[in-house]
């Protein structure tokens, strides 16, 4: 596992750009004796949020070919259709449980300095601006460790099993297209798992309730550009439009029922001084401590988008890029995790349930969409000392954790497939 | 003339509400022996703008039964159909003259003291709030003068000659509807005349053509109130959406072909501290240089009123409560009308052409309607010294320039009527 | 306590005009033998907020003297300084206990029709937009019944105990000046305690934390008016600051560490639509789940205000009219509070600890002084079954609820002062 | 000329950085015999507005030592201090006369396509994103064409005659900084020059008028970066701030006594989506018809600025990267000059007064300066047909016109010289 996860690290690929990793898994999975499905058959490509443009999507597939990608199975991932989904059917009477591993890398330029591990022991990312900084790399490796215990256990587990290997959770991006493609319809039992989180080497969190749901929008006011002495009457001032909009973002009203949030995190406008701006280009997100909050802001937001250009007689063009909700973990299977928790020598210490915040996930996807047919499905933590904090440039976890994951989850295993 | 103008000073009736006034006007016209034409027959009630409420004209109705109108008249004049319109036909060739008397007064209190003449005379308006302080009591005593004169002379003249008393012309509300209804289809030669405007006695200005264009706007924002505290997500803020429509209608590009205005000149919003306002009333108004810059201003201003509604969740109504256009006195009526005060011996000095800013008048619309329809049209000063600008509670002008108005008004009537 | 209350409710006193009703308040428990200090005694004029203006204070106490207030004791009570505080020594070592009884009714014209109680029995409030709407009138007869039985029991009791009737509670206007008048500043158990709020009758809620903290703030922009057509340069817009300002504070961030609130209730501005508005006033509040988020919100809407009025060249002028603190009851008493309420034979539930949130009140003011002091404080709640909700227009309490309160008082006061 | 012109073009330089320009101009001045002062002799450094970085000034320099500058001139304009100003003392009675000629390109991408004369004759500009656009490249040609007409007629001419080479016309930046330093204190007449502008090959127009006032500032908000999920209190919204203040920018009232424009024509900010702005860059302009009314617009501009950033707890700060005044040539120069062109055979039409709108223009600090000290100053244009308009990328002007201008301005010193 550390080999591959040290491998992940040093070719990080970005959300939807995951095309060397998940060849490697498809291969390694498919050696393993999984039968596989991927790209069009676990992802709804038209639900994919945030893609890269296709210029960079095959940039990074003729990269991916020349940087240790598995050749035969690289073609299938071209054009970010990155996930992998794969299922040991152990012929016995059992219930359905998946486990969801994310894929991607952050869009931030690893630390290149002595004292960071990865650069000490010259695994850094060789790719610029790319970084598993949210150990992600470890969860892929994981889940591969994960696979071959299982195959290797074969014959003790009864029931279904699917590894869900996801591309895009940075930015909540992938988690919706795998979920409309159908990969938890048939599931009874779902469970996602993330490394540290402030949770250290030989802890373990059975359910983490605090992700707020969260919208992230695009957004573009296409206006008129005029001599702004000469012609100040012929312009349509995008800039005044997009001003309007923040204000009016700024000011969405507070929800009783709980947190919210809204930012524009950019805003860029104009082309010159003397040129009223015919165009202005935002960032924003929203974010709600339920699904509800979040799409009442969400409603808002759009209103006040629409408004302000009509103000200004521009025209608005809005691109959802990212999307989360809220998901409470089931009060059941949280208890049987930690149940299984105990048993495990990798854990001295045992938590039934956290609410710490802990920004947006799309694993939400998965668990609302299983409980809602009636299954299971939660959100655990298993611990690990961090070098830093997550999406800082000298991020790095313990490898150790690693082997505790597979141990908890390998019982997990054991256990649920009886539920 | 001295007398009428007192009592109508006396009885000042605001836009539309000039029943006393017009009942009077009429019956000395009726008198002369003018054939007249009233209310639904020289106005479109739908197309008055900035109405009282029915309840205001019932109540003040009542008061003109009971303080000196004629009682003949004045069912006539119910419901704010107050124009009156006089016609003169020689029976002899000749073109058709239209001269307009606007006869409203202001929402102003009349100064009580000392050294305000109307006061110290005992002619001070016994309406509280309502004051001649622009001297239509003057324009319309000198329509009458003007009216008597003509009948005297009725030999001397040729062609027809039609005299419009008009209500409403504060607030530029009235003359639109008098246009509607066609009093100015068939008319050759259109004169408005202004007494005072800073011209003193003894001058006169053949035409000005300062005025703005003008529209007057008052605007609701309907939302939903909410308490502020408990429920901030249920409540509809139409105080959000009128304060972006104010930073909006300021903010509305300048002109390059001329000057242009916008104001928002009251605003109210909301019930109580801790309740989300659900409703805010503005007025507002908009100017430019030409009738086109005006429409500009406004179209925008409609974009920007209802953008920020929409901005917001809130609905806006908006009415046009008052309008007027620029208009350019034609330069040969302006030439003729020079030449005739050179002979009267009245004026001391002309002036053939003003182009002083002059505020809006609604007399633009009869001058561009008879241009439109090949006629000539202009906007004449007769000078007369103040005891107070326009519009001021201390406002007076020199009565002795009620007989140079008539005296200029006769001669452009004998040379016009070949025209 | 009946025949009080219809007194008191008949004859309603808003903030800082509870004239008579503190005569009759000073009389009843000098007559019981207390030892009172009132007045400037126990408050500070200078720290009260949201004063009525010199002007009402006069024309109130005229009213007062001629409708049954104390004319001995009336006096004392001009100028709004409306605080009675009785203390009872009995002699005996032992805590200071304080209790807090609020006197003022609210801006509200209370319903005159059937079916509505006070009317049906003839004690509806003779003062227009004044009533009791939200039980004061209720806890001020209960204080004075309290009082009787105290003195009655006086033998019985230990230690000292005090009886705060406080003017101006609504609004949050007046604990502030009687704290920083040293009325508490030896106490070591401090009760407060209301009828009602959703409490059925035969209910006891012993703690309250729910209180949300905040500040209301009157404003005032004043710039320059001037006619907007004819030199809009000259004018100093005070509402494009107050709109400027508007979206400034509805924008002010969240807080992460728990619930906010602000809104800007009332804005005004304005004289007329051609006039460049010279002034505008705004009414808002902030509010914060703790004292330490309102006064974040708090020193924000400051700044946005400053910042705002500086944008336009116009001068702000704020006055904070009302404050009050969060404050979290201490467990000990609200422990010691529900046992004694399990032994009344009045309730058949008892709530030890109530999170609902219940708007804003500044007993917090009491509570946190004493606590930070090192006493002890609760707000408790004495249910009652209500005809309509607080600051309704149909608002009625169960009289019966009265008695129930004396009750869990007065074995607050046996048990407590041993403390 | 043609081929000095077709050099500058060639190796275009815009504000500031005309180094090889310059040097090449001093070294021809100086051979023809004209006394010299240079960089910090006519210029004050601190009076410079919009400087490029000294990076910038560096490499440019580096540029310039490479391409054809003369190298011992060249030092002397280093950092940006690139005036020349050449002097011809005839010894003999007489006048100041003085004439500028502006060196600069614009920032523009020269068209590189066959039909543009400058890329069909290979004299297309080798500096990327660098054009001569607006014919500063003729209008130096033409001042040293004139300078060698002057010194082979010295003995016809009489007083003092000043040649003013000017950097940083573009953007209003350099004029300043030269009458700052002194360069026109003893000129008793100025004549500023330009080709084109509209007027064809073979016109002239001896005074134009139609000059705003203008200034242009940079506007960065700092504030305070917070991730805005976890922490929004901690932000200080510098995009907020901005968008505050350009509703205010476009808000700033209209002047009753002429056109006024203001402008933002770029807003950057932010970083990333989830992250409070920290900072915002703003590009804006302000503009007058008259030098009085820019100085409002621009007074209000920074109070908007100020304030708004006061409303959001941000810094701001500004910086003024250029200005030019409104100034109206003074009508017996312009007479004298419609005389000269009139003797001249190569203008079939001459002009003398226009009061086009032309943009802004720094030559006005001269002008007010000159005309403060009881001076004469005009600026006039000299006709030539052109390719495209102004600032165009395929601008090209007609080169025969250059001879007209040396001719014009020869014959204006033989006479003016004696003013």
């Amino acid at each position: 596992m550390i080999e591959w996860r040290r491998d992940f690290h040093k070719h990080a690929e970005s959300g939807f750009l995951e095309m060397r990793t998940a060849s490697l898994v498809a291969r390694q999975l498919s050696k393993l004796g999984y039968s596989l499905k991927i790209a069009e058959e676990v992802m709804k490509a038209d639900q994919r949020m945030g893609m890269p443009s296709p210029q960079k999507l095959d940039e990074h597939y003729k990269w991916a070919e020349q940087n240790g990608a598995d050749l035969e199975w690289l073609p299938n991932f071209k054009n970010g259709m990155t996930g992998v989904v794969a299922v040991l059917e152990t012929g016995k009477p059992g219930s359905v449980i998946a486990y969801r591993f994310d894929m991607d890398a952050l869009d931030i330029q690893e630390e290149m300095a002595e004292g960071h591990f990865p650069f000490d022991q010259g695994f850094q990312s060789v790719n610029a601006d790319k970084m598993h900084a949210c150990a992600h790399d470890g969860h892929t490796s994981i889940g591969l460790g994960f696979a071959k215990t299982l195959m290797n256990n074969k014959e003790k587990l009864t029931g279904t099993i699917k590894l869900i290997f996801q591309p895009a959770e940075e930015g909540t991006r992938g988690a919706k297209s795998m979920v409309a493609a159908g990969v938890v319809d048939d599931v009874d039992v779902f469970i996602a798992m993330h490394l540290g989180t402030g949770v250290p080497t030989g802890e373990f969190v059975a359910g983490n309730s605090g992700f707020l749901a969260t919208t992230k929008i695009d957004v573009i006011f296409k206006g008129e550009t005029s001599h702004a002495g000469g012609k100040p009457e012929d312009g349509r001032n995008a800039l005044m439009a997009a001003s309007s909009a923040v204000l009016g973002l700024y000011g969405i009203p507070r929800h009783s029922a709980g947190a919210s949030r809204v930012n524009v995190g950019v805003l860029n406008a104009g082309s010159g001084r003397n040129i009223i701006p015919g165009s202005a280009q935002m960032k924003i997100e929203t974010r709600g401590e339920t699904s509800e909050i979040n799409d009442y802001i969400r409603s808002q937001a759009f209103a006040v988008l629409s408004g302000a250009a009509a103000m200004y007689g521009v025209e608005v063009a809005t691109e959802v890029v990212g999307e989360a909700k809220s998901s409470i973990p089931s009060k059941e299977l949280v208890d049987m995790l930690y149940d299984v928790a105990q048993s495990s020598p990798y854990f001295t210490k045992t938590i039934d349930w956290s609410t710490d915040s802990a920004g947006s996930e799309d694993a939400t996807y998965y668990m609302e969409h299983v409980k809602a047919n009636g299954g299971l499905a939660t959100y655990c933590v298993v611990g690990s000392d961090l070098a830093a904090g997550h999406h800082n440039e000298r991020f790095d976890f313990d490898e150790k954790s690693m082997l505790s994951a597979v141990d908890i989850l390998y019982r997990s295993a054991l256990k649920l497939n009886k539920v």
